[in-house]
């Protein structure tokens, strides 16, 4: 991977730009994305329960399911049809992940001790990575993507998933 | 919480008799309780699905899901219906936890860099324990259960789960 300058900055303003973004979150109950999630991530599209984000952290293909309910900590928590859906959201983006990464293991996590909403990991890791077999969380500083490879990743996931995906506009 | 003699090996060489283990695996198609999950924890029952292990670590209260299939490594690689009873299965159990603990917060995790068999990690965890907010993999070491302290997990986990649980004899 080549180490260019950082233009992750340039991707987030356009996330944020209120004209391309989801534009009525009211509509789906009062979601709003956690802050901090927002501020570590690159938005990759929509499911049908979940946003879905690319950490920004290229030292690993890592994906983070968020379902759009307000409120929730747990995976208990949601009701039993929201449950049902994560677990097809999950089951279909780590084949994505799968297939364009061809990774030696998927890591699927549900955490949140730091941050109070519930997200699902979804991490491609391979035996030559800085870290493994240790699991990711709070290991490597952050390594952020150009807005070359973020868009390679858009791409193909937006290839593999696009049945899957809300269309945002 | 007492710190007594670790009596796990009385328990281990217990569930380890054929007269009082699954009498014959052969029957859910050829799955066998990985070694080491084997070795790393004390059998608390059986679903619909999965092997109901506590991991033999009292530092946290802490579950595993097995889903008695073969030769699985992945979440996506179940069958869509075995997934879904694993969904049902992890929020059953998480809420058993956090009835039981009362955590803080609940971490759901299918890591399996090490292990490969897919299992799922259902940890109760604390602001007061000892590696928060840090995931527990690979933190500290093991502090086995003695048998009185696993014995009154089983009891509670029976009465929560009684309907779930699959009669072993």
């Amino acid at each position: 991977m080549t180490r260019e300058t950082p233009s992750a900055p340039l991707l987030r303003a356009d996330s944020a730009d209120p004209a391309t973004t989801i534009p009525d979150r009211s509509e789906i109950g009062g979601f709003a994305l956690h802050h901090q999630l927002s501020d570590d991530t690159l938005e990759m599209g929509r499911l049908a329960l979940s946003r879905l984000l690319l950490m920004n952290d290229a030292t690993y293909p890592w994906l983070i399911l968020v379902p759009e309910r307000p409120a929730v900590r747990e995976i208990f928590e949601l009701q039993p049809a929201d449950r049902l859906l994560l677990m097809e959201e999950v089951a279909l983006v780590s084949r994505a992940l799968d297939e364009i990464f061809e990774p030696d293991k998927l890591n699927v996590a549900a955490i949140g001790n730091v941050v109070p909403q519930l997200h699902v990991h979804i991490v491609a890791r391979f035996r030559s990575d800085p870290v493994w077999p240790a699991p990711v969380w709070g290991r490597t500083p952050p390594y952020p993507y150009t807005v070359l490879a973020a868009e390679k990743i858009r791409g193909q996931l937006r290839e593999r998933l696009s049945e899957a995906l809300v269309d945002n506009r």
